[in-house]
């Protein structure tokens, strides 16, 4: 059985990767769709699709089960987007998402669809991660090691303080 | 004479009717643009431009005079938006709409423009049904009943408040 | 029951008003997709969708059936275009179409699809009509009467023959 | 040496003409790319590209020194602008531009960067011009004479008085 | 009075700018539209947007009139292109082109269109000069002295001889 | 060393596959970009980028070594291409293509570009490939067994005949 995931992960955080382990339980394939592909150097979407990618894979490696990350954009078509989503990805079976208008998508085109259980949610946030990276407070504990080292790497953090300048203007 | 009606038409609500029962005492046809096409299963634009289209043609029906269903996508681009309506609808004469940028944008490209007097704005207004169905108060009566119908049969009330859920995120 | 036809009607024949005349003795709506929307002023594509939508409907007037005709623009991605066709259409029982890519991505998406027998098809078909009316030689006889008003008023022969000028550069 | 400098000029004003003056004491060549070029008709963006093109040229045409103006719109891509903006403008060596966004952008594909200097930023900017324009206030002051006209000519003053009923509706 | 000229300058030549020196004798300013700006890097369409402004902008500079270079790209919506061409450049009382469906489109929208006399066609056309450049035959007596130079700064016949390679594929 | 290939892969036959065994003795990790991502049901494209993800990995499955699998659409404007591509893929040091305009692209951004090697071109080409499968002759033994399971599963060839009749209309 194969399962869909849509997530912008912006970063990929410790909350993503306990609800995809709990996935794997249950599914023998994940494919991964990096949502709002092209959005990247705003303060909601500090990170292109390509690193969001390598933090995904980095993370995952050493779980060692089949996975696939398909970098989507959005088409601000609603009524499109699953068929979109369809022809970008191998075929699937369920669809696990937070989202209630992911899920209302995908039901209304036939789809058996989950909601996950999240994980502590108010720390495991992409938004919470963004806010401590620009206060200058702790986020390398809310994400996977990996994650932080790829972050580092691309000068995350002070891309991020750049972009809130630009914000206030 | 050909007459071009624009509006959103989420719903189609008796205000809406009553202007084109107003408007086609002066007119032979009239040619109705569904704007913003690609909009749907948003709490703003709840509603496919397919379903739209239904509930005009089944509510105008039993009054029997010619009339076209044009969906339009917004182009983000206003100074070509005129030309853009001009190349997928008939030639017309004459436009209506509440709408002071739609009126300004055909009177810089040489149309003449109506503002129709709108019914009891407050009360037929789409913002107001929306407001209604997700409050679970009475909507039937602000909508012909052809239109309240064609919302039973797709759930429309359901998906409302469903997407108020996702707003909520 | 309501049927959809696809076509690019450049222009609207007798041709295509005979198959609409025979799948109105099966069904009770007739959806018309005007394919191709975006394109006009070329050889191939003269008209532009306000002008095929007035030629299809004044040929169809008096035959008095309700039918809907949707400008639909060329998406460039197949495996969309059926769910970007019920996007902006009312919801449809069967697809009637002469051409096998059209059928087969609807059959895809679980729709039943007929091929409708055309009539004369060597005689009847926008080439052969463009052909005769770059050449000078009778068209008017291929297409209802009320199209080859439409067409006149336009100038749509004289447009034709400026294009191919254009084509042979 | 040639410099870039990006803007979206609505109106262009005595602080951009401040700031390319500045500039031209440094580079030979200017190349300005006009922003948001698909952007018109609204209280944010009221003149279209060719206006603010004709605003910008008719003002620097004294100063005689050599320069292009560069439509280029919005792609909601911040990773690919700096290639777009690259594909349509000559090579430049520079760029000036008050937005931290953009000169992270640029900095990140390897650009040297600078920030102008800005003349009396409260009094002389887009926004307070487009404020006195709708109160009735002089703007005019606040404008090269050659603007003003341009303005004047096109009946700017009362397009965003219009624009601005539209805007409460 | 304010002149347009339509062209996709794959180079600039001798012919281009022989057209311009006649135009510029009856009118005062030039609007030179870089048309197909998005395209590059094909046989048909070897060099940018940015690096054709850079071939006119300096073959021109000598004659000293007031000029102005927008780039344009395809739309692929024939009805829309005049249109789109008013929004993104000053306003102009005329249109040169050698193209008929130019000088249709500018006509069906109300414009006095001319063709202009070309010099020598067979000899000076981009198609003849790129043919050369592929051969190794002599190109640069075709072209103004400053394009060749700007020609040979970027590699351009190399790139033409690769991109030659790729066609055959 | 992370390595980028290009490729349509319609299908995915053995000489892509021998292709990549021979660059993953060079490098440690393979970014496959599916080119023409949007693309499918033409003679030329018959299948979808999901259907082709899911070709290449299940064929690459055994080999156990890290890849990743990025859809990507065409855009139509070359000089944007390579950095469209590193938007949405992780950082590469090294392009491997068969075709010399991609070659070309990647070298004038910078990149180490490589021609691989192919395998007996004439009978492994995708070409050759949906030729076969149209005249009904042998086609597996060109193809990975898992590739072969993969185009009868989504009945392949059958959908490729229908498309033939499309094209001969």
């Amino acid at each position: 059985m194969r399962a869909l995931l849509v997530g912008r992960f912006q970063p990929f955080h410790k909350g993503h990767l306990n609800v995809i382990l709990k996935i794997m339980e249950e599914v023998d394939e994940l494919v991964i769709v990096i949502g709002s592909a092209e959005k990247s150097h705003s303060i909601e979407n500090p990170f292109t699709a390509g690193e969001r990618i390598l933090m995904i894979s980095k993370a995952l490696k050493k779980y060692n089960f089949p996975f696939y990350t398909i970098p989507i954009k959005d088409i601000e078509f609603n009524s499109l987007w699953v068929p979109y989503v369809e022809s970008l990805t191998p075929k699937f079976d369920i669809v696990y998402s937070g989202n209630p208008l992911v899920r209302l998508l995908f039901k209304e085109r036939g789809y058996k669809v989950k909601k996950p259980k999240l994980y502590n949610r108010e720390k495991y946030s992409g938004e919470e991660i963004r806010k401590r990276m620009i206060k200058g407070e702790d986020w390398r504990s809310l994400v996977p090691e990996e994650v932080a080292e790829v972050i580092e790497e691309i000068n995350g953090v002070e891309r991020l303080k750049i972009l809130l300048e630009s914000d206030k203007l």
